[in-house]
C-alpha cells in the first residue's frame, strides 16, 4: 500500500437498501456493503394500494451503522486511518418531521409506530391533492410563482406537499413537528453529531428541486404564501432554513461518538448531502448536454448546462433547474419517471403473486423445495420474460402500453394518471405484455428527451447508470431503438456511491471541485448500446400510438375527477 | 326397469370435446360419456396469435364413437334396445369444404394435413376482411339486405365469410370443394349413412343465423349478389342448399353400418341438427322472452318470442332472428359475446405461461413433481383468482378492462376491438386484474341485454347455462350485480346434449312437440344468484366507465385501420 494514498467513503440511500463504497482517489474501489431495510422489507408501514410508503428512520441508522462498519473491517487499519471524507446520496424528496435537536419524530417512543413520523419516501403519492393545491396557489396568487424553476407543477412526491398533507391528516405530528428535514440532510447531520435543528446544514439539491427554495425568492417560498396554504406552513418557515450548500462543502467533521465507534479519526470532513441521482450523474461522468439517466425501480434523469446557457430559459413540467445541484457552477435540470424497473417488477409480481400462493398451498413439495422454488422464480421471472420478450420478431404485435402505474412524474406531474395496457387478445401473452410495458417505460424516457428539445434544451448522448442499465440488456436495447441515440453504460456497479465518494473527496479538500474529483475518481464506460436502424424507425410509430392511448387516458382520468369534484 | 320406457341420445360438440348423454322420456340421465378432441388438444391446424382455430373431422369423427360406444356400453341391452333417437348439437358456424358425397376434404389423403380442408371453428376470425365486404355489398347494391335478419352485421365467424376467404387463399380448395356444410349438418347425415351431399337435410338454425338464408329471399342470397363477391361463389349456390327444417324433424335414420358397429336398430331416429346453444336453451327450458345463455369459453345468448310479437321488429346488431331455430313455431333470437370463459383462462395463461417454463427449468424438482405441479397450477388457478377477487371489498378498485380479447359479436360485431385493462398502479394485483376481466364480460352481457331493451324486446329474465354458469359462482354473483337481475341456472350439468336428447325424443315421435319434450324432461333449476342491492348500484357507474373505456378504443381502432387503408 502507498502510504501517501487517501481514502474516502460514498454512502448511498435506495428505496431497498444503503450502500457504502471505500474507494481511493484513483477511484479504485476497496470495499463495499450493503444493508436492506428490515423494516422495509417486511412491509411495515407500507399501504401500497393507497400509495402509501415509508421508512422507519432505525433502518437507515442501523444501515448506516452496518455498512461502515461492514467496509471500514474489510480493510487494512493503516488505509481507515487515512479515510479523509464521507459524502451521502439518498432518494428525495423523503422529508420527515423532527423535533428541535433535529431528531425525527418516530425516533420517539410516542411516535416510534406512526408511519407519519417516518421518513415519507419519494415514490410516496399521499398527497396528491395538497400538490395540486400549491401548484393552484402558485399560479393564482398576488406574488411570484414559486413553481417556475421546478417546472411549473408542484408534486405529490415533493417537501411542501408531504408536510400540508401530514399537518392536516395528524394532529399529533401538527403538534409535535418542530421543524422537517430531508434524508439527505439529516444522515450527515447524524454523522456530524448535530443537536441543533437551525444548525443542519441543508442541501441545495434538495432544498432547490423539492422545497421551492432559489435565491430570486430570498430562500423559501413566503410566510404569505405558505400561510394561505396552512397557517403552521407560515410558521413552520421560520424554523426551517434560509442557507443551502452545494455538496462540495463540508457539514462538518465526524462526531467523536462516530469517530470512536467507526475507529476513524474526528478530522473526517462530512460533505453536504445531495440526492443520489445528482451525485450519481457526477459518479457517472456527466458532461454538459448529455443525459444522465438513473434507471432503477424509477428513473431520474439529470441534465447539467452552463449557467449563462439556461438561465433564462425555464424548461416547463421537469422536476426543476437548480444552480449547482448536480456541479457547482452549472446548473443541473432534473426529469424523470416515476416508475421503470418498478413496471417490470409489477408485472412480475403480477405472475408471481398467483405461483406463490399456489405452490405454498400444493401438497406435493415440502416446505424447503417451496421456499426454494419460490427464490428461484423471483429471481428468473423478469431474465425470462426479457428473453421471451426479445425473441419476438415483429416490432409491433398490437399490444400498447402506458408506463404511468405510479403516475407520471416528468414531463408534467400527474400522479393520478395510470397505467393501462391496450390491444390485447388471446393470442398475446406475458411476453408480448412483458414487451408492452418495457416500451411503454422507453417511451416515457423519450418523451423527457422530446420535452428538453422542444424547450430548446439539446441532448447530445445518453448515459445510462443503475441497476436495470447495468443489468437489462433487452430493456436497453429497446431504449436505445426508441430514443434513436446510443446508450453509455457506466461501468462502475455503484455509480451513486462513487459519485458521492467524489463530492467527499472534493470537501476533504482532495481536489480542486468536483470536476477534478470526477476525472481522477471516474471508472468510465462499458457497454454501449446502439440503435438498430430498422426498428428505431417502427418504434417512431408506436410511440405515436402510445402518445394517442396517453391523451386519452389523461382526458378520461381528468375528466373522471371533475365529475367526482362535481 | 320398465319395458314400456323409451330412450334417446343427445350428443353435443364443443369447442374441447364432444359429449354423449342418454336419458328416458322423464329426463333421468342413464349414462354420459366424453372425448377430448386429440388433435385440437396438441394445438394441431391452429394459430391462436392469427385467430386461426381448425378442427379435424377425425376428431369429431373419433368423438362419435367413443361416446356412443361408452354411454351404451354403460347401460342395460334392454335399455339399448329402446333408444329411439339421437339428435346432435353442435358449435357454429362451423362448416368444412366438402366432395359430391359431403365427405370433408380433409378426410382425403391429399388434403389430410390442410387445415383449410378441415372444420372452421366458430371462434376463427381469419375472415375479418371478407365478413367487412359481405355486409359493405349488402348495404350497397341494388338488391336485399341480406344482412337484415343476422343483425345488420355480417360476422367473420360465419359461413359465407369462412368460405370466401378460404376460396380467395387457398387454390386447391377452390378446385376441390364442390360444396360446404356446417358441423351439425354433417353429423346427422353421417349417423344417416348419407353419400350425396344434395341430399343432406340442412338445419334451418345454421342456415338461417349463420348464412342469410330466409323465406323473403327464396332461400340463400342470390346468385348475383354473391357473384359480385366472387364468381365461384354464384357457381357454389347451386351445389348447396335451398330447403332447410328445424329439429324437431328427422333426418333419417341410423344407416345400417352405425347400427351394427354400436348394436342399435335401423329403426332409430335421427334429428335435424342445430347448435348447440340453441338446443342448449330448450334443455335450460327456455321460456318466452328469457335470456338463456349459454356461458363457457364465449357466450351464446337465446331468446325467443312469438313469431306474431317480433316478425316486423329487426333487432340491430345481433346474431340474427330466425322462424324455428330454437322452438319451431316462435322466433329465436340469438346474440353472444366472442370471449367469455375465455378471458379467464387467457388471464390464467398469462400467468400460467411463465410459470410453467420455470417450474419446468428447475433443478429443484423431479419431472413427476413438476408435472404434477403444473397440472395442479392449471386446475387451481381459476378459482383461486375467484376467490382473491370475492375478498376484495371495493366494487370499484379503479381498474377497467374491456372483454373483447376475441373481438366483439354482439352487439353490433367488429371482430377487430381488441382488449384493454386500464386504471393500473403499483398496488394493482393478480386480483384486481382478474375482477376488472370478471365485470367486463358481465359488462359485456350486460351491453346485450341493454340493446335487447332498446330495440323493444323485453327481457323478464336469465337463464345460465354452460360450464362458467355451473362452475363460477364469482362471476354469476357478479353477473347478477352488474345486469341488477337474477340469475337461475339450469340444475342440468349437460344442458345442450339434453336439450338435444329433448329433439330426439320429439323427432323420434315420444312427444307431440319440443315443448312438451322440455316439460317432460327438463331437470328445473338450481342455484339463483340473486343481485346485491348496493354493489348493483355502484356497478351502474362502473359500466359507464366501460362504455367510455369501450368507446375510445373503438374510435382509436377505426382510425388505425383507416390509416393503414390510406
Amino acid at each position: 500500500m502507498n502510504a501517501q494514498q487517501n481514502f474516502v467513503i460514498g454512502i448511498d440511500y435506495g428505496t431497498d437498501s444503503v450502500r457504502s463504497v471505500l474507494v481511493n482517489t484513483d477511484g479504485k474501489q476497496l470495499a463495499e456493503a450493503v444493508h436492506y431495510y428490515t423494516r422495509w422489507k417486511d412491509g411495515l408501514y407500507c399501504k401500497p394500494t393507497q400509495n402509501q410508503f415509508r421508512h422507519h428512520p432505525l433502518d437507515y441508522l442501523e444501515g448506516l451503522e452496518n455498512t461502515l462498519k461492514e467496509v471500514l473491517d474489510s480493510v487494512d487499519d493503516e488505509v481507515a486511518a487515512q479515510v479523509k471524507g464521507i459524502a451521502v446520496d439518498t432518494t428525495g424528496s423523503t422529508p420527515v418531521a423532527v423535533d428541535k435537536t433535529g431528531t425525527p419524530l418516530a425516533l420517539k417512543e410516542n411516535y416510534a409506530e406512526n408511519p407519519n413520523a417516518m421518513f415519507i419516501l419519494w415514490k410516496d403519492h399521499t398527497a396528491v391533492e395538497e400538490a395540486e393545491e400549491i401548484t393552484d396557489l402558485a399560479r393564482s396568487w398576488n406574488g411570484p410563482d414559486y413553481t417556475k424553476y421546478v417546472g411549473g407543477i408542484y408534486s405529490s412526491e415533493w417537501f411542501w406537499a408531504k408536510i400540508l398533507h401530514t399537518l392536516r391528516n395528524d394532529d399529533t405530528i401538527r403538534e409535535a413537528a418542530y421543524s422537517w428535514v430531508e434524508l439527505c440532510d439529516w444522515i450527515p447531520y447524524t454523522l456530524t453529531g448535530g443537536d441543533d435543528i437551525h444548525e443542519m446544514k441543508r442541501s441545495r439539491c434538495a432544498a432547490g428541486h423539492k422545497a421551492m427554495w432559489h435565491e430570486e425568492f430570498d430562500g423559501l417560498p413566503s410566510k404569505e404564501y405558505l400561510g394561505q396554504l396552512d397557517p403552521e406552513l407560515a410558521d413552520l418557515r421560520d424554523r426551517l432554513f434560509t442557507d443551502t450548500y452545494t455538496s462540495d462543502q463540508s457539514a462538518g467533521t465526524l462526531s467523536k461518538e462516530w469517530a470512536e465507534e467507526l475507529s476513524l479519526s474526528e478530522d473526517v470532513v462530512v460533505a453536504v448531502g445531495a440526492f443520489d441521482a445528482h451525485m450519481g450523474a457526477v459518479g457517472g461522468e456527466i458532461e454538459p448536454y448529455y443525459l444522465s439517466r438513473v434507471m432503477g425501480t424509477s428513473t431520474c434523469d439529470i441534465l447539467v448546462a452552463p449557467y449563462e446557457d439556461v438561465q433564462d430559459n425555464l424548461v416547463q413540467g421537469i422536476c426543476g433547474q437548480v444552480d449547482g445541484s448536480v456541479i457547482p457552477g452549472m446548473v443541473g435540470l432534473e426529469a424523470g419517471q416515476s416508475a421503470f424497473g418498478d413496471v417490470y417488477a409489477w408485472f412480475r409480481d403480477i405472475i408471481l403473486g398467483p405461483f406463490t400462493e399456489l405452490v405454498e398451498k400444493s401438497d406435493l413439495l415440502s416446505d424447503e423445495h417451496k421456499e426454494a422454488l419460490i427464490e428461484e422464480a423471483e429471481e428468473k421471472m423478469i431474465p425470462l420474460l426479457s428473453k421471451q420478450a426479445a425473441a419476438i420478431e415483429e416490432v409491433d404485435t398490437g399490444v400498447v402500453a402506458l408506463d404511468w402505474l405510479n403516475g407520471r412524474r416528468t414531463p408534467d406531474a400527474n400522479q393520478l394518471l395510470k397505467g393501462a395496457i391496450e390491444g390485447l387478445d388471446l393470442g398475446t401473452d406475458a411476453a408480448r405484455i412483458f414487451k408492452a410495458l418495457v416500451e411503454a417505460t422507453c417511451f416515457g424516457a423519450k418523451a423527457i428527451v422530446e420535452r428538453f428539445r422542444d424547450e430548446g434544451i439539446k441532448i447530445e448522448g445518453i448515459i445510462g447508470l443503475g441497476g436495470v442499465a447495468k443489468k437489462a440488456p433487452f430493456v436497453m436495447q429497446t431504449l436505445a431503438n426508441v430514443l434513436d441515440m446510443p446508450i453509455k453504460i457506466a461501468k462502475s456497479d455503484q455509480v451513486c456511491a462513487t459519485g458521492a465518494a467524489m463530492f467527499a473527496a472534493t470537501a476533504a479538500g482532495l481536489f480542486d471541485d468536483v470536476t477534478a474529483a470526477k476525472q481522477s475518481m471516474g471508472n468510465g464506460f462499458g457497454e454501449i448500446y446502439e440503435p438498430e436502424a430498422d426498428k428505431a424507425k417502427k418504434y417512431k410509430g408506436l410511440y405515436e400510438q402510445y402518445q394517442t392511448l396517453g391523451q386519452t387516458v389523461e382526458e378520461r382520468i381528468a375528466r373522471k375527477i371533475q365529475a367526482v369534484k362535481k
